[in-house]
């Protein structure tokens, strides 16, 4: 992206307030901060979005890829993040002729921090064949230590959903946001403006839940395996089906379910059962 | 409402999966339901929600009025949900007048499962003045210890949030859905639609987040004590100072955090500290 105009727009991602506790006692804690940011492409308002603030050049970018509103990197020219007026201004050559039907119609998702699909996306007819990618149980075990490392915001402060790119048990890249739906949107944009390895990746994992558009938007990115650590609606799961993504919940320590295309996992780390072992529904 | 035209469109909360555990067997697994509804005022397309589904006509009838569309229960004349098409049709006597502006612009925000506030909800200009409802410890608990035989659906299925209307430690009503929001405008809904005791609530408590327009929405509601069992984003809690709400957070078990309001916690059930006792941050 060597030719477009961005700003970098960093804003603290927590702050610190202080509370009472059950002891009555006062202490420090960090909470999340949560910004509005108000999005134009070619000076036509489309959204404010509630956000961490952290990365909002690629939130924005990651926004408008995700909802169909730009098209090809190539067209981006400027992405202008401005936090006095919470405002950012992005420029692009060419708009979607279909840009005012689309903004017509609005689907309120379970998204958090991102709750909006604008148009038809969650039809989704145009979506390419996704990679059969094969994960071995061994492989899922050592991503989710690898994972440990990061959700550094949630750790302080709560109130933030993780979404990371991973290359099998490689994390290429890691995003929090007050919202899922940012976090996932960062990633994208992130891929465009710094063509980050993050293309390479084959694995999505989220700490959120994988609602309809969660998995709408990780297809869109052309990856076939979806790792959460909470659960599944029935809507994320029908979509899994249709694009044939891999599907596993609740990934959490040695435990896991999953939910669709169990054909591309590979038992091969299958823990020994202790005496009085529970699986965690 | 004895007048109102009103349909009963329920569907069952969760449905049974097959799924692939750790050990690779395969088990029942309830999922939370997830369905779209594209709900139709006078018959203008507002917005499509993702839901639970398990009670549409209240969580329309709470959405439109949450999101200042309908002013008046007594205008509503009919809420006719048909799943077929996914649709609510409601009709009032009255629209806003400025209905189109406040369409035409939109905020996502961190709502799980409603992320969208129209037009200058946020602003919220017009609140009246919130109740100084004082919260008890020794009432918080015995709240929290009976919310505990609630949200069903969460148990069995997870990736859903519960909302609840209670007065002191009285649950009055409380929902369940894919999203927090879903839940609170389904309790609004349910206040104009059943005239319920849940009127009388003087506390909201959430399993959810308090981001910014869940403090606004409950304020909205004229209720003056938010405990919620997750953590709180910035702007919820600036909203919390300029409503004057008492913001209770990380409410589980002995534990909690207050926020804001202090003033009206009475400190009357503080848990002795057992050695190494921590209190969680």
């Amino acid at each position: 992206m060597h030719d477009i105009s961005l700003s970098r727009a960093r804003l603290p991602a927590t702050l610190e307030i202080e509370v009472l506790d059950e002891f009555g006692e006062a202490k420090q804690q960090a909470i999340a901060a949560e910004r509005a940011l108000t999005i134009y492409l070619n000076k036509r308002e489309i959204v404010t979005l509630m956000t961490l603030g952290a990365d909002p050049e690629a939130l924005v970018v990651g926004y408008l890829r995700n909802q169909g509103l730009l098209a090809d990197r190539r067209d981006l020219q400027v992405v202008h993040v401005d936090w006095e007026v919470e405002a950012a201004a992005v420029v692009t050559r060419h708009l979607p002729e279909d840009l005012e039907e689309r903004l017509g119609q609005r689907t309120v998702t379970t998204g958090c921090g991102q709750g909006t699909v604008f148009g038809r996306l969650l039809e989704a007819t145009s979506l390419r064949p996704l990679p059969a990618t094969v994960l071995r149980q061994s492989v899922l075990y050592q991503l989710l230590d690898n994972l440990g490392a990061y959700n550094e915001t949630y750790r302080s402060a709560g109130a933030v959903h993780g979404c990371a790119l991973c290359r099998q048990e490689a994390v290429l890249d890691f995003v929090e946001d007050v919202g899922r739906h940012n976090a996932v949107d960062t990633l994208a944009g992130r891929q465009w403006l710094l063509a980050s390895e993050s293309a390479d990746a084959d694995i999505f994992y989220t700490t959120g839940r994988l609602t309809s558009e969660m998995v709408l938007k990780v297809a869109q990115m052309g990856i076939g395996v979806l790792v959460s650590r909470s659960g599944v609606t029935q809507k994320g799961v029908e979509l899994a089906e249709r694009f044939g993504v891999l599907l596993i919940a609740r990934a959490k320590g040695r435990h896991f379910q999953a939910i669709h295309g169990m054909g591309r996992l590979e038992l091969d780390a299958v823990p020994a059962r202790r005496p009085g072992d529970r699986v965690r529904a």
